[in-house]
């Protein structure tokens, strides 16, 4: 029941805050005899690295994981897991110090501050603490090893808007999302994000980005009803990122304007079941999967973190102004990819454990 | 961690089907003390309740519950909650005998049935069994004992876009949704849907919907780091509602399309903690209540009982078109109003104890 | 979460009370197609029902039980369980009213009264409410449906000791256990206890007992390190049995009377896995099962229902005093041996499901 | 639903093996607030260490705690927990290099090496892997949190009995418990054993231990039925501690031989409630604290490793025998006392925990 873990049987518990010693995330019931090592893990935390491009913020982390426990090296000279729990640590090292007087005092208006404030009357207010996004490398820690679990699915998720500027589908290219700093799928798109983003960033500003993942492979029959419903548990696992603020399974909010014939998936006989003319429904029909890609949409706000003064109160009470000084990430979204698959992972690994376990 | 419960402190199950005998809540975690008889869930489960007007599906249930446990009449002659399960059982009347041939042999395109088939290999296909929105009545019930727990709460929900037709914001007045059949607080909007979903009722089509909900009088605080965030709950809370694709706190993908200056909710000193200049956080941030609105959308697909034939397999892999006869729902979304606003209730009650243990 | 569930896979929530309309339990988790009707169920419910013998309460419950949820008759006619919660439900018949007051108004000693108020604040005390026995049957119905998830394994308890009084080893005879009202191995030892018991119930008193538990036929590898160990579920199970105080796994207490080359299990090959040349261990260790027969030991105290009066204290803090009228039952661990078994059924069916899910 | 996870609002997980590079625990629902600092932990940790004396193992670890997350020190110099998650970390010093062949290869019998293999397939096989009694570290530095939850407890335990030789009551002084190696509060006893377990020691067996442990200052109204009641929550809690083959509440399996009169706990109006006669009952009842001490007794068997070799079999199901050479520990029960004070007090301060939520 514990709030900072998630998942029924692959599970995973998340530590540590912004400006502590380190992060870090206990995995457990991970599956033994899995082949795993550092070198597993550490491209996806790469991925998600702050610091790569102008584009998002400029802390310096490392990133360097360290597998604690769960893994032991077999007489083929592999290290596998075990079974019991893989612990993972990452050390902070950039803890940049500087004077957080100011968001000691008073709150910054659309962070957490006030409202960990007023929960738990006592907070770590050092580049956020708990709720900074510096969380998000363990889960994408947890995630790698969560893919092991899942060798059968295909994991894509990618940038499709920035500040309303879509991708055009016609030039989707999942070839090019390693090519540009913003994980877009589309070069032309990419360039002129580069424009849009580059400008934020001068101004001290910040943009929303939506981010779609797609998850290939996934067989029918994952999923259970009703509280444990696949699309409920993966709305739950892009709803606890940080800055998220909306979820679409499938056609989403855009479903809510079709006709039941426009939105129909006529199935028809398939060599390995049923195929699909159409995906409306994004791979999950009443909570399980149905064989088709799952497919997901995550809305990432602009940070809140801007150059523009904004008038807010102090804990006293007092009226003030705050403004983001020092690091910057004008577009949270971008980040937000690599955490948005590693979510997509680990709840896909836990249906998989509990399918089995239920069904056989 | 079972698949069928919700909750952490203040934890609901659901069992039941559509043509069982009957459905039921066990809800657990209840406080005790809290006065409470038929009555005062009746009157959410008529609100949700089939056969009402011409635009919802034509099953006539009384829905008529009652409470089988974890109540007392004390000296005072009344009857409280003593903290132990609250069973709450309604009974299936109207499970219209008809010919299941059809769906026994084939699987109905958009439906849950070939996913739970992939599941579970064997399944009560009368009316759609487990996966059938008379579940939702359940839920309605619980959601009805949750209000209990958190009297300071105001919660409103309503139908805002049905088939892509929005209310008007200038219109808004609550007063005017229970004046029409779609829990519509635009007047003009209500009565422009009455002529759209009576065509598609007519056409044998159907057509989705978004609903609002806002809860006001949540106070600051409640919610909790990471995976126990209020947002995420209540993400996963209407995403495990039937037919849902799609849920936004607070501006939701609007947010991605703003900038920081744009999306900022300025604070201000105030009377009873700060005031906030805007409310685009949906009264939530970092996971937490802020002491604002706590707001949410939901994206209601359309059915996929239609009277248009589709095409579809057996469960022998064979060609084979299905099309929905007898009872028809034109637009689920309204029926989903009550529902809303119960997972909402039991969020909150949930969130409610929670702080309470943790915090004190 | 909830305190009135048990089990991670295989999961069941009772609720209920004494004195209210029914009594019943959800089973969720329960895998698809296993065949099921009440006939499967009401021998158990009939092993532990009151009033069949003059040795237990004369209450007068049928304790027939209803399933309501979660199975569906198959095209062959067998009715199986669709992996939905299985809803199960006993009407209560015989409440009989009495004149409550003196309950109402003080604390019976020995029982839950005082501490439930100090709880709760507000507490139905019919019969014990909640605390009541009579929700054993619940735990016994739902141990049914745990019986069908493993029929590889055979469960059998009995009663090893009443009062002091010991079977004899020498005797033990598994065909005697149905041949008197005793649940007792030994038939010799089952003639004592007839005069004990009848004298303790003339008395007006009550006595204690213990109860063994074997499960044979569970294969090695089921349980989980660390806080999920069979022998830790076992003892969480067996001690939240009404009037249970003590829990030994193996040769338990004994055990610490050892030197470890007595306490020793030696191993030797055989054709299925290794053999063992003793159980000290109760077929379990690192809380994992070895396949040996998993035996546990189960003590029951007297109940605290007696003729003789005790002090105690009223709601209001005045001293009075407290006695038992009507219905009696003299030594409450005799009807344990049906609860008993099964907890066992439900604890190793879960793990049976979780070793699936986790080691495939 | 984690395995390696205790506790459903104040809730820890551990993580590491005997021969990782270190162990820990996250602590995860502690109330913000709490003045905390390595300083608070390391006391019991000392006290468990081993090494302290001959009657213990001989592998040295010096045990240094840290704390790597939950924790911010305040404007007035004192570092509280801040409500998320307590990272605890333990580097493992003594490693011991050694020739692990024969136990990679065979199954020490007694030990969990089978079982693990049997469950897992793949294990590390050394120093017992996960199952080490080096995991109850970790137990005891989550437990030194835990205290700081419940200040108005007391919690004392101590050894009652090593190998059959019990303390004599009337000889029960708290004080010597600390000035023994035995945590014997009965200087006369502490004699003899130093004799017993000196012998055992030398001839290279082992042999086993009760503990006791009485928490006091429980206010009456923690716990909760049905299946978190505290007894079953503390019979679990200790029932995971290595070694442990039995559980008492109170009088336990002695209550089982007493009549209903015997086992009475009389009550009389005292100034802060009611004042009992006895405490049979170990100061639960319903499952629920009743405001007396909340009394338990714990069973260590002897531990397996022994000089005298056993008969076992190989991985490859071959006979052969083994025995232990190297670091030793006669009687493991001694180091138990601290653990199993840890998880008591871990198990009351989930439960105050939880009832301040549940009832406000």
């Amino acid at each position: 029941m514990s709030v900072n873990s998630f998942g029924r049987l692959f599970r995973f518990t998340t530590w540590g805050e912004s400006h502590g010693p380190a992060i870090g995330a206990v995995v457990d019931g991970c599956p033994p005899g899995l082949a795993i090592d550092e070198g597993a893990i550490q491209p996806f935390l790469d991925a998600r690295r702050p610091g790569q491009s102008k584009f998002t913020t400029q802390r310096q982390e490392p990133d360097q994981v360290r597998i604690l426990s769960g893994v032991f090296e077999g007489p083929d000279g592999v290290q596998r897991t075990t079974g019991t729990p893989v612990s993972l640590m990452i050390e902070n090292v950039d803890q940049r110090s500087k004077d957080y007087s100011d968001v000691a005092k008073a709150y910054r208006p659309g962070h957490a501050d006030y409202a960990y404030d007023a929960k738990y009357g006592f907070r770590d207010y050092r580049g956020g603490g708990r709720s900074s996004a510096r969380e998000t490398a363990s889960r994408v820690a947890a995630g790698a090893v969560a893919r092991l679990v899942i060798p059968e699915v295909t994991i894509l998720a990618y940038v499709s808007e920035i500040g309303g500027h879509a991708i055009d589908r016609a030039n989707f290219d999942p070839a090019e999302i390693g090519n540009n700093p913003f994980f877009c799928p589309d070069a032309k798109a990419a360039a002129r994000w580069e424009e849009i983003v580059g400008e934020t960033r001068k101004a001290g500003s910040s943009i929303g980005a939506v981010v779609e993942c797609v998850a290939t492979g996934v067989p029918a029959g994952w999923g259970a009803p009703l509280y444990g419903k696949l699309d409920a548990d993966l709305a739950a696992a892009m709803m606890s990122i940080n800055a998220v603020k909306g979820v679409e399974i499938g056609d989403g909010f855009a479903a809510a304007r079709l006709s039941g014939e426009q939105n129909a998936d006529p199935m028809r006989p398939g060599a390995n079941g049923p195929q699909f003319d159409a995906n409306h429904a994004g791979g999950i029909a009443g909570g399980i999967s149905t064989g088709q890609p799952v497919t997901c949409r995550v809305a990432f706000k602009p940070t809140s973190s801007i150059l523009t003064p904004q008038p807010t109160v102090t804990r006293d009470g007092e009226a003030t102004e705050l403004f983001t000084k020092g690091r910057h990430d004008p577009c949270v979204g971008i980040r937000g990819v690599p955490v948005v698959e590693a979510m997509m992972a680990l709840v896909l690994a836990d249906h998989k454990l509990l399918h089995r376990g239920q069904c056989g």
